[in-house]
């Protein structure tokens, strides 16, 4: 599997079909945040080597900005790795 | 519901009509900032990790450039997330 | 009322008829700067959440850039709201 | 009178005439420094609210680049304001 | 051989044949990242002399961006010189 | 005199004659650094008001990069202020 | 001789015979990093006056970044004024 390094986080995004089912609806716009589900986590040190608390934990439903991130195939999987900065909010 | 992650804040726009019977009119300038209310709160920390005080609380009524932060639409309302910088008063 | 955040100060220009009475006139030049009224000041908190000081108080007349800030109308009263490092100095 | 918010300097450009009577004479190149006088201070905090130690004092005669800082007209006479960080050097 | 300087990390890429016997299939996309192994760490020191936690270890299986680093040959071998804040993540 | 403010240094570039005697020979470049000497100190404060250890001393020759600073006609004589970080070397 | 100033280190390039025999080839691309000598090191301060531990010693064979840093003639010889930062790794 992987790990993020630092602060980076391990994201997959949420199928459109299954944001319909849970009643959540995205704007046709394209440049609306998408939903993912928080798979791993970094360690919580920034590029400088501080100490960055982790506010999200693994499988919480996020929401992040469109285009943020890597995205990378991984064991057949698509995943994007992305700073814990690029989180918006936590869906609960 | 959307918990906003770090200094950010959840907002929701005050439409027009509510604005003109309470007795504010808003210039007709486009880049005029725009009034909104306070939904719900990140826990004040910023993209560093770093303590921020959170200045606004749920339900004030508050003053924010207009085109800050990122449109998403959840559970069908129209909401703002913005950092907590990007308002530039409270209204009281 | 309007509450600026953090270090913001809100100011109201000084119209260039009360200038002149007080033996104040500015340059013609476009960018000269402004002669304003404070009228509210944020607690002094900067965007980091780092306490500024408050270098000028309720009723200063001070010196700030053209520009400088958003301007707001609210209940028919045309403001600015400023960082106060806009302002360049105070009138006494 | 004028109080400089700050680390910024009040100061008075120095005539060319009075700059030939005590031998100083400036290059005629356009962005060559000019000399001026110190007429008053700020009290010694940078716009993040830390304490700046002032290395100036009044009626010093210093030299600022040529440029820097806003020009003010009040009662009748041109100042400009500067930040301290814009003085090259005191002449003593 | 090369000691990296500083927070830098001396890596080798992983060839593609490699990738796909243990399953691992890169994205036909030219800025997809890229799978290396790290050969040797700096010893945690940043530019500016802070120290800085090295989160990887020899041998590790790393994502780094594709194009980050400096290309180095050495000995005959193709080494990439990286800053540690370049990797994305460890596979484990 | 000229004192120079906070971490500056007051130099005179040296003639290319005297270099050429003392066995220095700059190349032809015009992007060369140059060769001068310390002619006065500032008191080792940068512009932000922190203490910045000077590290060189009054007659030091030391090697600028062209075009570092602000030249200064003063009392017939050309100088040149520069920030300390401008040296690049010390000759000894 | 030359005493660099601050966190900047005197380095002297290795020509690519030398290298050739020592088994080390450069790549032809001309971005490749290049080998050279550490002649002489500052004293570890940076421009700001914090210490920064100097990572080299001298006679240290190093790799830099192609372009780096300001070449000089002194005393006959070609030498580059480097900063520590530029230094990817040294060759052990």
């Amino acid at each position: 599997m992987l790990k993020p390094l630092g602060n980076r986080v391990l994201i997959k995004l949420i199928e459109n079909e299954e944001k319909t089912k849970s009643g959540i609806i995205l704007k046709e716009n394209n440049n609306s945040p998408q939903f993912a589900k928080v798979v791993e986590l970094g360690e919580g040190v920034d590029d400088e080597g501080k100490e960055v608390k982790m506010l999200v934990q693994k499988r919480d439903k996020i929401v992040v900005n469109k285009y943020s991130g890597t995205e990378i195939k991984f064991e057949g999987e698509d995943y994007i790795i992305i700073n814990q900065s690029d989180i918006l909010a936590i869906v609960y």
